[in-house]
């Protein structure tokens, strides 16, 4: 069963994400070491002993769908009412609505935790912050007045409505439209699908954010607004009235996440309470500007998806070592130290086998990278945010979150998928039974490269949009930070650290050449050149990156030889690739495009 | 809907595998090219036609067990009576039993279609070639005579009985006991698990061979025999007699291959009708020589596991690039080719995006990789058979197949994984959903990796055992093959293949440096430093195996640029792992076991 690593978590956020020189500038608000710690053992707490145990029911149950309403398996709308006792939806939450408004580093590794311990619940909250955000920036006083409190509680949960069959990844195709109404509010019709907890049984009411078109928009991105739909409208003193003119049509039966309902919602087809066709919506933000909307809560929702891989990848991670540790198999021929020959007979725990403990220990190293990874994105989120007012502090965290956007989305849900798989393996034929739990990893898994802006479309955006920041000076900084790191790997003199320094040099080295060739290709327009590589690019990006992160954190722990084994075992055994992946950068859009005949 | 590739494998067969020099030579028996069109055409139209549309039904419904039955998914017991009606189950079987003898590599090609069309059904039939292969080679006269017959035509199938809980890749830990009864028969007790359609409703008779030990048996694996032991005890005019003391317990509730019945059997409980307590069993082969027994069926089994993972690859593949084909998203930003500017508001079929071709062509090249691997293996078993007698030949063949069989293997199984995960994402969000059918591909072929000896054990068996045969001639001479490829490739100055020459020689050089690095430590003792590289070593031999079938491939159709074309995008985009993949072998135990700690 899943237990929140909670030291490593602390761990991670102080000395390699940066919380601990940040509280100790006092750019953390109200956060102190000791509160951070209380928070961190208090969610490890709930996560292990409380929402990890239901994790196999709502799998194994799902959320089941009926009559146009969703009920969520046994025990979880209990389970989300002692969530939300525990103020832990309010954690980023504005202060002035009942929120401790603490950083999003701290909300992520709380947040991993929650996934860790069953994405399927982890997932739902996450949309709720998304709402709260988007109507904190945006929405009116009196939108917020309505519905930030609650929201904030988490006594009622909001989605996100961006889908349609025809958009996808393209949102320019959305259909879902709106009409205006003489009071200023609008009424929105059309369907949206692959809705996270469109429909539940979890609260009294749902908070639904809707991207939809206004009869006289502009074509494409530049026409969608964003709406605000709540499921029962809300009387002047905050009490629930009439069913708005909105449904659930059916859910998806997935491969994963079964507890987490994924609904088709119909908006404005007759069936509320109100007396009349189309669903009650309100404005958020600007007509038109609705896709401005959803961006300033894009960054902070991409972060969290990359959570959830990373939530899961921790936990295939510990169900394997334990498994590794427990299983016995094989004898000396097998063994990964041939002078420690057991007595005949003698099975001998099957991580002593080298090829049982490569697969240990590179899941740990992708885990380890990928929270770094996340965790300095949040980190960044929330520098950002204290900056406010400062000019040049504003810029760089701004565009160093920015940055690291993209990695944190993409690589933490592809090692998800990795490791959850590699999970299995370990576990041999029980890996591939269901009541064993690592199939279930797996199936949670695989969705997370996926929504929220597919892993191509996440490198699309690295390439494009992120690389050419401040002509290029923001993606170079960074590595620059990147580089100092394996310079004090060779300062160290550590022998724990084999041969990392040069290394990590060698695929930094890598990573500023291909950064360079990227950045020169977009600068001359050949912007297919560019995307070509742009998978294999992200890729590299975050191999270099999360293993200057696990050599950072074995710096700041001078006396722990296993971190710095680590980083070297990433060293030696993951960084390689780095030159395969440049290979393929440089290969660029030719032999691509050439090829494209054998797929006639 | 899969559609078997008759074409692409007809083409493997002959010009990659090598069976059409084999059919001029008059190696291959009765096959010639017509018949060899035939029997593809005919398969490719079953699997399409008739197995296909039952897949989803398969998985959906699964095997049901109940009171100890099992019952297959609806439609699938007539399915299993019009296949094997069409003499699909005795393809290879012997003539002198009703079987059509024809070689291996032909059955393997066929056996692609059946796994593609369905994983659970695929894998049954192939339980009952292992179990034929090993009666004919070992069985007495009496268990010929009244087994063989009915095992060829498929009216009745068999199983395979290895593993228990406490023995998995270990089978020195059995624990299943027999013991010997005056008539000469023997008595069975124990429990087997993960018994793949060890029962089911498909025919009247089910023949288990299943492992055991005597009471006066020595330890390990030198103490394992190997029983024939039937369902339905057979009378002496071959009608079926009494229920013998076997049973299925349970059975698994699985991540995939739902169809496909994963068995508990209990042997000896006193629940036949036998009269007494234990199953009526006969010795196949010798007293404590049933692990040779097994061996002899290890290979082609093992192959046709590779077959099943193959099978899926291309099914994922095909149905990535029907979605591919079919789905619009996107505009000119995304655009492969900057210059082919849409008209505005027009999206485009998402194969033009760059990200989404290299997915489809990765696929592609895996696939095609795969497969002949795949077929060569099958290839080189024929030519050991073709060759008794000839001693030169049959120790080339027997040891090329010995060599390429933890690769046919291995490679495809792992490919499978990749292949449809790949399928998930070129979907998106629908890949997710169920109905869409991408998932269950996944989840079928997920087991692939693990069972007939884990793709780690296969690695092993590579390194330990194939590399040294021949004190490493063996290797060298395949390499050698492979090199003359690479310089084909060079000679033929054909612009199609870009660099391909260079990149596969490059990459060829570092299949000889690991191989000789790797026997190195072998014949110094070190066999943990060789292990600790093993599963690196067995990927990167399979790439630069595959590719440069894919270039002999292209070689063998001068006027196929599209193959040339094909071979250079793996040369380019998939090759360049070889070298990170050289780097983590030689990284040997040390920095491996360096880590461990990070596990404490």
């Amino acid at each position: 069963m899943y237990k929140a690593p909670v030291t490593e978590i602390g761990f991670a956020l102080r000395h390699v994400a940066g919380l601990e020189a940040a509280m100790v500038e006092g750019l953390t608000g109200d956060l102190t070491p000791d509160l951070l710690d209380a928070i961190l053992d208090e969610a490890g707490r709930f996560a292990s002993d409380e929402i990890a145990p239901l994790a196999a029911i709502g799998d194994r149950e799902g959320a089941v769908f009926r009559d146009g309403a969703v009920t969520m398996p046994l025990g979880w709308k209990d389970l989300y009412a002692r969530w939300t006792a525990g103020g832990w939806n309010g954690l980023t939450g504005p202060a002035d609505h009942g929120g401790q408004g603490l950083p999003t580093a701290v909300s992520a590794a709380v947040c991993e935790m929650w996934n860790g311990a069953s994405m399927a619940f982890g997932i739902g909250p996450t949309l709720t912050i998304g709402a709260v955000d988007a109507i904190e920036a945006h929405g009116s006083v009196h939108l917020k007045s309505v519905y930030l409190d609650k929201l904030v509680s988490g006594e009622w949960m909001g989605t996100m409505n961006l889908t349609e069959p025809q958009a996808g990844s393209d949102l320019s195709a959305l259909r879902t439209r709106a009409e205006r109404r003489d009071d200023g509010t609008y009424r929105i019709f059309g369907q949206k699908i692959y809705i996270t907890y469109g429909e539940h049984d979890l609260t009294d009411n749902i908070v639904h954010l809707v991207l939809a078109r206004l009869p006289d928009a502009p074509a494409g991105v530049k026409g969608i607004s964003l709406f605000l739909v709540p499921k029962f409208l809300v009387e002047g003193d905050g009490s629930l009235g009439l069913r708005n003119d909105v449904k659930c049509h059916a859910i998806e039966h997935k491969m994963g996440i079964h507890a987490s309902p994924t609904c088709t919602m119909i908006y404005g087809d007759g069936t509320g309470e109100t007396g009349e066709v189309g669903a009650v919506g309100w404005l958020v933000g600007e007509e038109n500007r609705g896709l401005a909307c959803m961006f300033t809560m894009m960054n902070s929702a991409r972060l969290y998806v990359g959570i959830q891989g990373l939530g899961v990848a921790e936990a295939a991670f510990q169900k394997a070592l334990d498994y590794a540790r427990e299983r016995r198999q094989g004898r000396s021929t097998l063994l990964a130290k041939d002078r420690r020959e057991p007595a005949s007979g003698e099975m001998v725990p099957i991580i002593e086998h080298p090829d049982v403990a490569r697969m240990l220990l590179t899941m740990k190293a992708l885990v380890s990278s990928a929270r770094a990874i996340a965790y300095s994105c949040g980190h960044a989120l929330d520098q950002a945010k204290a900056a406010r007012g400062r000019e040049e502090a504003l810029r760089h965290w701004s565009e160093r979150a920015n940055l690291l956007t993209p990695l944190a989305k993409a690589f933490p849900t592809d090692v998800g998928v990795e490791v959850a798989s590699l999970c299995i393996q370990v576990h041999g034929g029980m890996g591939y039974v269901e009541e064993t739990g690592a199939a279930r990893l797996l199936r949670d898994a695989r969705i997370a490269p996926i929504y929220e802006g597919t892993n191509g479309i996440q490198a699309i955006d690295l390439v494009s949009r992120k690389l050419p920041l401040s002509d290029g000076r923001t993606v170079a900084a960074y590595i620059d930070e990147l580089e100092a790191i394996a310079e004090a790997v060779r300062g160290s003199n550590r022998p724990a650290f084999g041969e990392t320094a040069d290394r990590l040099g060698e695929a930094l080295g890598d990573l500023r050449d291909t950064t360079a060739y990227l950045l020169e290709h977009l600068r001359a327009g050949r912007l297919s050149e560019a995307l070509a590589g742009a998978t294999a690019y992200l890729r590299l990006f975050s191999l270099c990156s999360g293993n200057a992160y696990l050599a950072k954190a074995a710096l700041a722990a001078p006396d722990a030889d296993e971190r710095a084994a680590l980083a070297r075992f990433m060293a030696d055994h993951l960084l390689p690739e780095v030159a395969a992946l440049k290979r393929q950068v440089m290969a660029g859009a030719s032999s691509l495009d050439a090829a494209r005949a054998a797929l006639n």
